[in-house]
């Protein structure tokens, strides 16, 4: 008989075997799924009760047939095949590095990632985690940074909804019997987000914890990254981020570890995910320039850095945590949110991308960056208008047009193909030329006000007045401008200027 | 017969010399002054009209004797005596660098540098000069930066009041030929700065030039860099610096002869004045370690790293050139008076010193940054009174407090002995205990509002929540704070908080 699937879904494939010892150590179980002469094989995984299982995520249509193997007799040789139809409605596969600093869907859509954080939500109450799923629906975020372990830090003192392995008697964790319903409950809601469209940043490894997840042996760490690949590489929406503040768990997890980390993933992962790893100390980043890095991903405030980054790693930039909106008494988590969206626009305008987190001090320590909940902040309204428009004429990916004069280094400015964004933050002024189109044209020409969240008309206006003549002594200043028109500006600061050609209606 | 003068006044002594041929060329003309056994030789110059002077600025009380050298028999061994009495009210001699990072007068009085540009004033109609002493007497800046030669550049086309060297028929300059009346004019407005207890801070070359005056030959170069220092020296407000844009001047300038200038102004200053030179590029910064540079003066907008630069020199920092408050199409002069006022408050809580310019755009070309005349922006009343703030308890300089914990880098503090000052800038938590005293007393604690100018009393309050265990897993993180109590805080950004040990009334 013959199972139906669809492009870019989870074909799951399950079977019974053995339960005698400890079949997470003993059992191995796979499957290779062959569409004429291509095959791909796809770890499986033990999920208890003696029920193996294996995902799949199949990239192309077609008939594919699938056989087994594994150390255990009743669970090798298993055939089955496959039917897989085109991609349901809104499924446009999985999010890949596209025109080198830029993401893209497998179907071609551009993605523009637009994060949120929040560690540890899948470990709170089952309520809190409906409003997180709710919170999410109604934001403009459709990435999320959450951690397969529960987080023990400030404000993160509650005991997790389940534990990731079990419990002995003493209270300490057998890191060699996973907890099978904590891995279902954590893979049901990258589920859930997936057919929310949100992609899911999977944390591997954190620093913040009092139960021993994160001082496992390096045996127990390498089987633990394989079954969590197996278990969820299908899902479509799923990235791989190794670590949140990687550098804090070096002393416990020698760099060679970290190289092998990726190494295994790429092993059980036929999708090829976005991988990353997040520093915590700015000056310890990973050097994201390895091989099997896809994008960078960092914390760092000093966000008019983006294009150095861009610059040094040659892959997209996600800074992943440019300080968040908040009011605590940590200096990462109090910036106002009308910094915060400087912060995204300065981000975008220089060609990189940024994600959002917010630590409000709350009564119940529900803080949205660790355990989700409700937003309360002022910048996730502006991230929304601001995602609306960059959406709008998203093309190939935004590339930064500060270099073309040496004297154009401090105002953001960008372009995908004919449009451009010019990003001001704090300069003000009140005519301007520099980044403007070289050659005239029809444009549609708009001034942006990224707090006020106004879009309205601008008409060219001749070049701002230059010097007239180029300056003597051996400088190599001059001051003509390349652009052919000039604007005229309202002369205060965060504000924004796009200009692209005009549509014909 | 005996002159008069008192301790830090310019005294002067002319006598008349020879006309013929090119006295600024051929005469040689200094004089040694004598206290017992000390000698001090100031070079003299010629003044034209057969009028030679030497310049000299006593920094001790008694009854000096003097006697002239000159290459021309008139001008030598001429003899006198002077009398020095204790200093004029409001004399408090030559600022210089102390405790290393800082400033102070000769008398010991502390000097925190609020400068800020003109670059040529002193070449403007008469007219404008006297509007723009008006407006620095009003003004809280106590240094400015301006030119000895005029400036050609945008918005700066019109002549200058005097030519500094001869014009010849064919309209060129003769450098071998100062116009004295300029230079007379030049030092009588630094006389009345003097006056005004403004710090003149001399820019002795830059690129923006159509006379040919940053083109001279190394000769020319060398020869009026030991005129102007002759005939200025004497003035106690006098600072040097080498050059506004200094690397704009390379190619016709090489960096050996920079070194050089800066010899030559030390050979002919006997006060020995600060002394930098001021870079365009943010890369091409001169190397402020030499020994013969006195402080660090630096063009760059990105202040956070004025630690750094700090760290960097082990010396004072003053950074000219943070960007000024304006609205022109250029990026170096658009900033937002509110954020200049940030710089502000970030450079002087990280340690270091910040100046001021405006570039608003203005029908008639009159922009303060270059001509003087009027100030318009927002920031200067927040600038007097941020100087009245720290100029309340200013002893031996501000000593950052940042270091002293690794999660307390991106909030400003600060203490002088036991004031301390803390800038939160995008900063606004609710509660707070980074930087605060570690041992508890009876302090005066105030909430500073940097752009509403306002300072309210704030209460001790608990430290903030810590997490109840330290982090495991190999992190160094801790959540403990060092400080001896907390402080709740409003949550908005752009306020400071001030602690000091309570006045006894």
């Amino acid at each position: 008989m013959t199972e139906q699937s669809s492009r870019w879904d989870v074909f799951e494939f399950s079977a019974n075997g053995p339960t005698e010892g400890n079949p997470y150590l003993e059992v191995s179980f796979a499957a290779t799924f062959s569409l004429d002469n291509r095959q791909v094989t796809v770890p499986g995984f033990y999920d208890g009760e003696g029920v193996y299982k294996v995902r799949f995520c199949p990239d192309t249509e077609g008939e594919w047939s699938f056989a087994t193997t594994s150390s255990a007799k009743p669970l090798a040789g298993l055939k089955g095949r496959l039917s897989v139809g085109p991609a349901r409605a809104n499924v446009n596969g999985p999010v890949r590095v596209r025109n080198q600093f830029h993401f893209a869907h497998a179907d071609g859509k551009p993605y523009l990632p637009f994060g949120t954080t929040c560690y540890a939500w899948t470990h709170q109450p089952e309520a809190l985690q409906e409003q997180t799923l709710k919170t999410l629906a109604e934001s403009p975020f459709n990435k999320i940074r959450m951690g397969v372990f529960p987080k023990d830090y400030i404000y993160n003192t509650n005991e997790p909804l389940y534990d990731v392995y079990e419990k002995r008697a003493d209270g300490s964790h057998d890191m060699d019997r996973p907890n099978f319903e904590c891995f279902r409950h954590f893979e049901t809601q990258i589920g859930r987000l997936m057919d929310m469209g949100i992609e899911a940043d999977i944390i591997l490894f954190h620093p913040y914890d009092r139960w021993g997840y994160c001082t496992m042996t390096e045996e127990q760490d390498f089987r633990y990254l394989r079954y969590i690949v197996a278990r969820i590489a299908a899902y479509r929406n799923v990235w791989w981020s190794l670590a949140n503040e990687y550098d804090f768990l070096l002393d416990t997890k020698p760099m060679e570890r970290w190289d092998r980390f990726f190494h295994i993933i790429e092993e059980g992962d036929p999708l090829r995910h976005p991988k990353s790893i997040h520093n915590g100390d700015v000056d310890k980043n990973y050097d994201h320039r390895k091989p099997w890095v896809d994008h960078v991903c960092i914390q760092n405030w000093d966000v008019k850095k983006t294009l150095a980054w861009r610059e040094a790693s040659g892959k997209p930039v996600i800074n992943d945590e440019p300080e968040y909106e908040g009011n605590i008494a940590k200096e990462w988590g109090n910036i106002s949110g009308h910094e915060l969206v400087n912060r995204y626009w300065l981000t975008l305008c220089r060609g990189g991308y940024i994600g959002h987190g917010e630590t409000f001090l709350d009564d119940a320590d529900e803080l949205w960056w660790a355990k989700g909940g409700v937003l309360r902040g002022e910048a996730v309204s502006r991230i929304a208008f601001l995602r609306k428009i960059f959406e709008e004429d998203a093309a190939n990916g935004l590339t930064p047009l500060m270099e073309r004069g040496s004297t154009f280094k401090r105002v953001s400015a960008v372009a995908d193909g004919e449009v451009r964004y010019i990003y001001f933050s704090e300069h003000q002024p009140v005519e301007w030329a520099l980044g403007l189109p070289e050659k005239d044209g029809d444009y549609e020409i708009d001034l942006i006000d990224v707090w006020n969240m106004t879009v309205s008309p601008l008409e060219k206006a001749a070049l701002p007045k230059v010097h007239p003549q180029r300056i003597t002594g051996g400088s190599h200043i001059t001051n003509q401008f390349a652009a052919a028109f000039g604007l005229k500006l309202p002369g205060r600061p965060f504000l924004a200027v796009r200009i692209r050609p005009r549509r014909k209606h």
